[in-house]
């Protein structure tokens, strides 16, 4: 990655990482002019000379602006970006109780479900580790996040309200990946069926079928 | 905690957890009229049949209204106290981009702050495990989440803006009490001073002190 000036809306980011393909979504659901910065996280670029110059702290993904702003966590940027651009409110309820639980689910999401799911898949799949390397307790804890992502499914088909929000767009990111972790969706039939549901209204490829 | 129908506004919570704490803050600070339902997490209270009858997955805090309505995860429930009361808007930014810089520090402490902090504490002072027996990895992981709140606070008084926000709330609940989890703040000394500098904005008391 060269260091470089910009000159719009830079997302430095790689494509292998749920976190952030959810800002990407975002800035190609709203049409946004902006340029992508593929950063390879497992080669170890994000700690990089050049982008440790750009973002000291050397994680992906990062929102920055030719003024120099720079903002970091997927779910923040997701939501700024949705909250400052035409057509962003789509994607969050108007209704402020159901926006708290747009809020609270993405709350739950970066620390119950991508602290288990994501990470499981970045061992096993990203980088080939033997399950026996592999923290037990990451099986188990991702299946209970499904199992609650399950229930709350089987009585509704959206996370917060009745249309696709930033919540099922950051759920949707490491759960259409869960089978690279070693989860099985087909335990959680509704959960299946809403990765499909959000795939579609995202536009986005089916993740077994692509993979 | 016997179960029962509801008059007002009810924080299920626990005094010993800075998750529940942040939420009773808000709700002081907004002078809020609530009720405060003590579930003794060390016991096994949020596992109990009278509460996974109010919230069957068995995590405080919880907010709870009397038409039935409730919300879990402490950032969300503060979040949405602040948006719907008369007097939160001082907790939140009115500039869209610091209030994005609060997002981000709020996920960023569920993520990579709760998560090695509070855990640690858990394990070694409300569990009152040995050393050897806590996660490896917690306390270097819980270091790294302080130096980087070092590096912001060498530079600012406050994670977003000029004043305390949600970001500090969030933040200080497991900070102050970072000694009992066996991480010396007077490495961190900027940290160290907005302890002290949040504790007094919120009127509540040095958590060394009062230890
Ligand atoms: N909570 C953060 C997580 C950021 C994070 O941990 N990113 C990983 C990739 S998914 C990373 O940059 N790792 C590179 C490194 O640590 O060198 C978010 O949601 O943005
Ligand atoms: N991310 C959640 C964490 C909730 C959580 O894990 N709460 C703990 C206490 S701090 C709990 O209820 N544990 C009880 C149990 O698991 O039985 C939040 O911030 O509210």
């Amino acid at each position: 990655m060269p260091h470089r000036e910009i000159t719009r809306l830079t997302l430095y980011g790689n494509l292998v990482s749920g976190n952030c393909l959810k800002t990407r979504w975002v800035a190609d659901a709203l049409g946004l002019d902006y340029d992508w910065v593929e950063i390879d996280v497992v080669k170890g670029e994000a700690q990089s000379a050049s982008y440790l110059a750009v973002y000291p702290f050397g994680k992906v993904p990062l929102a920055r602006w030719p003024d120099g702003r720079t903002l970091p966590e997927s779910n923040a940027i997701m939501l700024y970006l949705a909250e400052t651009h035409p057509g962003g409110n789509k994607f969050i309820p108007s209704d402020p109780f159901v926006k708290a639980q747009m809020m609270s689910w993405l709350f739950w999401e970066q620390y119950s479900h991508e602290t288990a799911i994501a990470v499981r898949r970045y061992h096993k799949h990203l980088l080939g580790k033997a399950d026996s390397d592999i923290d037990p307790e990451l099986l188990p804890k991702g299946k209970r996040a499904l199992q609650r992502m399950q229930t709350h499914l089987s009585q509704a088909d959206w996370f917060a309200g009745d249309r696709v929000t930033l919540a099922d767009i950051a759920l949707v990111a490491y759960t259409r990946w869960a089978h690279e972790g070693g989860f099985d969706l087909s335990e959680f039939p509704a959960v299946e069926r809403w990765v499909s549901r959000t795939e579609a209204a995202l536009g986005i490829p089916h993740a077994r079928e692509a993979a």
